[in-house]
């Protein structure tokens, strides 16, 4: 295989590699307005296969869509003291519109807790309107000063989950739930192994009371989170006022969550997956699946005999993988090396040759595009083996991130032992942490890791590595995203 | 059939009745910034059956979907003469982000033909990069004084198709093209019948060569323009520097078409089709088609046999309608009453009501939501009834539209003539025209009623009603939203 001239090598710059491999794939493009980006069609569809994906998970789990407005009234940001602190240095603002100057400044939503507070007061009434289970896809903006594609830009899309709920342990529930289907979506669907957790009060959303977290590994070995999922208490009932009836018929405050994942997916699956030739796209994510390529100088052959026979085995496999999910490359006009290169680039999982020799042998040459494998299908077991292969890819690159993962993982003792594997390995590093706020800021300034997670299933103790106090909480430190 | 108590008659208070009904049906609320709204779930339901529709259309017509950036520079806007007059006095302007004052305002997009213009600037090079066929689904904002839910309002949601061609002949194919797909579209699924044809010059996008429209009747005789796409030239091409080398190696301005539909589309459904006593919606664009109502006071019964044999149902149901298509209304804390009136509200097509005489005759009793029929179906026929009574609910609400709109649509040969329909009965009135653009403002000025298209698909030639010059072609005034 030809080394690919537009990327630079992952071990070279890693950002710059990342950046190659987006612009090869034309995945995004940086926006005329700074910190915001264009997601070209290549990378739309990779949003649109999780959008969909995602979408059925929510509404088995008993969601249902809906549409809160863009602006917020900048007071409603200021109904939650840690909501306000958080987001406000972030908005965008809104003052004039319609040719006139706005008695009170718009914010363009950066996350819509509160407005989505202020309609939930007042369609909640009575228990018997709880629990809400709401969910929204839409843009919302955080200005960015160092933007980078798909992981920071200051306008990303994403959805947003608001849920409330009679009690406690039912919210918390949810939240959890949520967390589990990001978790399973993550793990099945992206082929992108997660540690799932409870963030530090450091890390927690402004405003939640616990925030839960889907953390990945990057080939880089540094974290990025995946997806959250917040239990909110009754801080935005409070702030906004949503109280219902309870079956006594007292007033009481619900209870609520939101929880989220955004366009930052796709850089996961980028730096989880892609590789020195450039995107490489699990089967279950991929848009296109896998492409058939008739290839031969051969006009007459081609015409008469093997563009026919491609016709055939695109439509058998339509059948199979869906209408839109394999395609038949006809770039006649370029060079078989850059056909095959485009569609590799772009990080389809399978590629079927069909030449002189396969029409001979009554075979396909598959090639992978996760291990560069070549097999030969008979065409008489492509309904069989097609999906067999992209299962087998699907495995492949899972099993691979996770170990790489496991290899890129050290449970220490010490600080000492801390800041050594950190220096020289890079990685997760698994510690029992039973320190203050401050000593994690202070852990966060020496060395730039930061907790990413409290494991959740992890019920064991230990002396904690910092402070060498008891009753430490397995906790999982990394320089994130 | 007890008349609803919660909706204002339509002969009474044609608005407070469009009100009511979107209220009954928990369709949309106004958010708390003014001319914006919150789109309910049984609204948004409806959005994503369009979307899903449409989306599926656009993608057999070749198209692909991308997104572009929220935030337009001011100076984009500028660069169109027509564009930035039609559109600056409905813009919101952004002047602080990131806790700074810009440098240059941002707008929010009223429309991307800009933004969009200066990325095809940049992707496209050659006749080989083109034609370009690139559809966006976001929101949009053109700041509304006088709002009203689905018809009006700051911000909607909607589709934008921006494509690019390397011929003019291309490029007026594609925005017909598109045009069909909204027309069939809007007859099939909405069972929205509309008469397409072309704008007048006053009536323009700004910046387009010629824009042609979907216009449907509604309830009040009033139009509505249900969809438009627009022929733009060269014109934003030639302000955004969009060129590409043609075949000979020459440098050409490339031709452009936008063609866009939006939510919309759902107040015209609700003013076509739905009555006093609510929403009602045609099968093929119903989110739930059909609901199974258990009812018996019998609890043993209920628990015993019809809740089973509801079950049963359901499951058939779902593998001919689809999972989420139909649903068990199990709200048995509710009158019967309350009960149907909940489904009959949100424009269910279809309630199938299953209680004791049912269980003794295998029936079921189907009561159809647009003429309150009532037929029995044996349970041995569900699968070939149920789809055969959607499929008739479906003609029979497009045809009653169909119908109106000819009932109430009048061929006028004199001002005279014209100004006694409008008065009188109002409605369509079709009439040969071959007035000037001033005419035309005298003529909406003098009657509020304007041009709504220039009929397609008539090539017969008139005297004018107004003016009585020669050559007039089939124009279509009416009062519009
Ligand atoms: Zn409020
Ligand atoms: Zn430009």
């Amino acid at each position: 295989m030809k080394m690919a001239r537009n990327i630079t090598p992952r071990e070279k710059d890693y950002s710059q590699w990342y950046l190659d491999v987006i612009k090869a794939a034309e995945m995004a493009d940086y926006a005329p307005v700074r910190g915001c980006m264009v997601i070209r069609p290549t990378g739309y569809a990779i949003w649109e296969s999780i959008q969909s994906q995602l979408d059925e998970r929510f509404k088995e789990t008993g969601h249902v869509n809906a549409y809160f407005p863009l602006l917020i009234p900048s007071s409603f940001l200021e109904k939650e003291a840690k909501h306000v602190e958080g987001f406000s240095p972030e908005c965008a603002v809104v003052t004039y519109a319609g040719g006139e100057e706005l008695e009170e400044p718009l914010v363009i939503r950066p996350t819509s807790e509160t407005v989505i507070g202020h309609m939930y007061s007042k369609w909640i009434q009575s228990w018997r309107d709880l629990p809400i289970l709401i969910n929204q896809w839409c843009n919302v903006l955080r200005w960015e000063k160092r933007p980078r594609l798909f992981l920071r830009t200051s306008e990303f899309l994403w959805q947003e989950g608001h849920t409330a709920h009679a009690t406690r342990e039912e919210a918390l529930e949810e939240t959890l739930r949520m967390l589990e289907v990001y978790r399973s979506f993550m793990e099945e669907v992206l082929a992108l192994p997660v540690l799932t957790g409870e963030k530090s009060e450091g890390e927690r959303f402004p405003g939640a009371e616990n925030t839960y977290t889907c953390e990945a590994m990057m080939t880089d070995k540094r974290a990025l989170q995946a997806g959250t999922s917040h239990f909110l208490g009754q801080n935005f009932a409070k702030a906004f006022d949503i109280r219902f009836q309870n079956k006594d018929g007292e007033l009481e405050y619900a209870w609520t969550t939101s929880w989220g994942v955004s366009t930052r997916l796709i850089g996961a699956i980028i730096m989880t997956h892609a590789d020195n030739d450039g995107l490489v796209l699990p089967p279950n994510v991929a848009p296109v699946k896998t492409v058939i390529l008739p290839i031969t100088p051969d006009q007459n052959l081609l015409q008469e005999k093997i563009l026919p026979e491609a016709q055939k085995i695109l439509e058998r496999l339509k059948k199979i993988l869906g209408a839109n999910r394999v395609i038949l490359d006809t770039q006649f006009h370029m060079r078989p090396g850059d056909r095959f290169f485009y569609h590799l680039q772009k990080g389809v999982p399978l590629r079927l040759e069909l030449g002189e020799a396969e029409m001979k042998s009554s075979h396909l040459r598959a090639v992978r595009r996760d291990t560069g494998e070549v097999v030969n299908i008979s065409f008489d077991a492509i309904e069989r083996e097609v999906p067999r292969l992209l299962e087998n890819i699907q495995n492949t690159l899972y099993r691979r991130a996770r170990s790489f993962r496991e290899e890129n993982t050290y449970l220490v003792t010490s600080f000492e032992e801390f800041n050594e594997v950190l220096n020289k390995k890079g990685g997760f590093i698994k510690a029992y942490f039973a320190g203050s706020p401050e000593d994690e800021k202070t852990i966060k300034e020496a060395t730039t890791a930061t907790i990413r997670c409290f494991l959740l299933n992890e019920p064991t103790e230990g002396t904690c590595f910092y402070t060498k106090k008891k009753g430490g909480k397995l906790a999982v430190f990394a320089k994130a995203y």
